[in-house]
């Protein structure tokens, strides 16, 4: 059983374009999978599908084996978004304490310190986030991740801007996460990134799955991710 | 009963110095309270306290009589911050539904769009939340409250850099918010905002409360909330 | 001779409608004057003329005398704006220096540093602004402009949102300047700091000067200024 | 004579400790360079040196010929920031007009409206920048570019953030750049751009430059300018 099971899903709009037309795939337990897509994709659509921000229309989801709008699976997948959505009245701490809550769990603060001092934020961690800067916004979003574990996290550009000790430090922690059996969704523009990292890379265009194969293999056809996505982009544009 | 009972919280966050001392209030059905106090007053950790993102220490707080840890409790209020703390890879229609998920009740977006016609926002309801101003932002959470319609709103100077047709708007709807029963619980640093609004004044500063009364006699005594405030800080400050 | 001279400006940006037609005003040494306004009321435009940020359609605008488009009337007017728009890769003293020098002047960076002091951020003057909160950045536009004191400051919302202790302090410092014979054009929404600050107010509307009086005469006719804004716009809204 | 020579360039922010250790390298015509370098290699200390926004201690800098202070080597290169630093409360035609002055020309307004065309912001041209969303804002900053061409863009982690066709677009309108024979500093974290783009890449940690060689060598000698990065942290770090 695949820890995320994405089954012939379409969503629309407005009842007359498609926004998803009957995606189909999964995540293994243990795998990183690189979810690659220009604007108008469907790449914000299916995430909203997955975390059950919009309803489902047609097809299914499931995590964990669990039908993705019960608590069974909530309590297994988290979100990590683009931009610094951080309720900025808390501290590190307080967060760290209210995602525990979230995916019931006690947090481990002295893990949290410990990947504070190793993100170069040694004795912020009882700061407000008002005070964080972007960078340290964005770190205090993956050592969450980190911290919590959850068996899927959805990574979206969470790791733009953030400096290269930071993106080093990251990569190989989510390395770490993959080891241990976690899974991880990374939606990426940094085709570096995806090319370390994703074992599997799946490419929307359109609403439909363009793609989705071993991220060596499209390597191998040509050249580089960025290479197979700017081609098709070459040749989609009217 | 009163909607909100705070009675004798203090707080520290290291032990030993009191970032609150003994603080008890009330704010009844069908009022506005102000809430005032300056940087280090305690204003932050009393409404964290209120909304359980911090655990209590000593003291209790009842919301509509409920323990303020139980769900029951906090499906009456609701918090509105003073950052542009909205989920961006959301439309506003969206937004409004999960937010009226998390109040147990379906949302009438009928009347959001209605809001959204008479805030200057027309036509955008389905835009993504990303696409929106600072200024739409600020609009998007009054006009989530004012949907809702929660027993309680905490407005945490949620006014702050909306135009003036918007204050105007916000300023009538609380009103009548108020007199259909509800509370508002408004931290401000508006001082006018705070005469023509609140029914009381609750001033704040190092933890204790320093004066709770009606606005009106405030005023009557020192001419304006802000030289009541002002000469508290010119004679406390070394 | 006025310090600033609007005379008879329009302005149209399709040349068909007038977003300003034909405002006049001046705003003489040592006086405070408050530009009050509401959306489409052309209070950007017309800062925009000031500043020379677009073309004068017609009517004349002189600053010290000067036309508006010398440099010689361009080292009389500072703006600050109502957002963070400050360089985060410079550090305060760097961004001072280079203030300073858009000014003519050497920067005084004791004073900038009491300042720094005084608005409760000693030890951050060297710090890169990157790494300032909203709040840091609000009060270091602030401090720029109390350093460089021009004759004239054009400050557009730029205390929303700072705390209560930097309200009181900056306002305390605003008398001051206007004290030493220089003029502050502060246009906020928010009425108590206007009411307390304003020894004149000027209220734009639909791209004319609806009134323009003495605040304390204002307040005698309606109350409050908020009253006058609230009274004109209810009665001239459909 | 290279368009950008910076010759054995050092700099200290308290006379102890060098974050700029005799820093020397060139810009040719028509090049493209990467600037990478972790936190604390002094990149943005090299680049405000180079913009002359801190003044040069030792060493020299000269852009076309003129030493880096003049007017003349000022209106031959132009700085894009990685944050949104525009201001607001300008519309994009006059933000444009307003660099069209600083650089000496008439801005082709045109040519830009065709940009925002291509860039999918049709019809935002004459919309205040206030209403742009962050990825409106990156792409402003690169079409001013794109429009005033000056002989050197500074290039400080822009292109974070845009979206695939964006990215994709803007690489093929930089190669034109630099067919033209401008030039490219470009500092970006995003090593498949780099790899894509630059012809030489320059490698700076603890404020000397580690490395300064053809992209293509660097990438037959470690496999990916990442590798090389990470190879380097890996070793260098305690």
């Amino acid at each position: 059983m695949p820890l995320l099971n994405v089954s012939s899903v379409s969503y629309s709009y407005d009842g007359v374009v498609n926004v998803l037309s009957d995606v189909s795939f999964t995540v293994e337990d243990g795998t990183i999978v690189g979810l690659v897509g220009p604007n108008g994709s469907g790449k914000s659509t299916l995430i909203k599908n997955i975390f059950d921000l919009v309803r489902l229309q047609s097809g299914a989801i499931r995590i964990g084996g669990h039908e993705h709008t019960r608590p069974g699976a909530k309590e297994l997948a988290m979100y990590l978004s683009s931009n610094d959505y951080l309720p900025e009245f808390l501290t590190a701490r307080e967060y760290l304490s209210m995602m525990g809550k979230l995916f019931g769990l006690e947090t481990d603060h002295e893990k949290a310190l410990g990947l504070f001092r190793t993100f170069a934020m040694e004795g912020r961690y009882d700061d407000l986030i008002e005070d964080y800067s972007h960078g340290m916004r964005k770190k205090t979003q993956l050592i969450s991740a980190f911290v919590i574990r959850p068996p899927l996290t959805v990574i979206d550009e969470t790791l733009n801007g953030v400096d290269i000790e930071a993106l080093y430090l990251a990569e190989a922690e989510f390395r770490k996460v993959r080891d241990e059996g976690r899974s991880i969704l990374l939606c990426t523009h940094d085709f570096a990134v995806l090319e370390r990292l994703a074992d599997r890379t799946l490419f929307l265009d359109l609403g439909s799955v363009v793609r989705d194969e071993a991220t060596r293999d499209l390597v191998d056809e040509h050249g580089s991710v960025a290479a197979m996505v700017f081609d098709h982009l070459g040749t989609s544009q009217p």
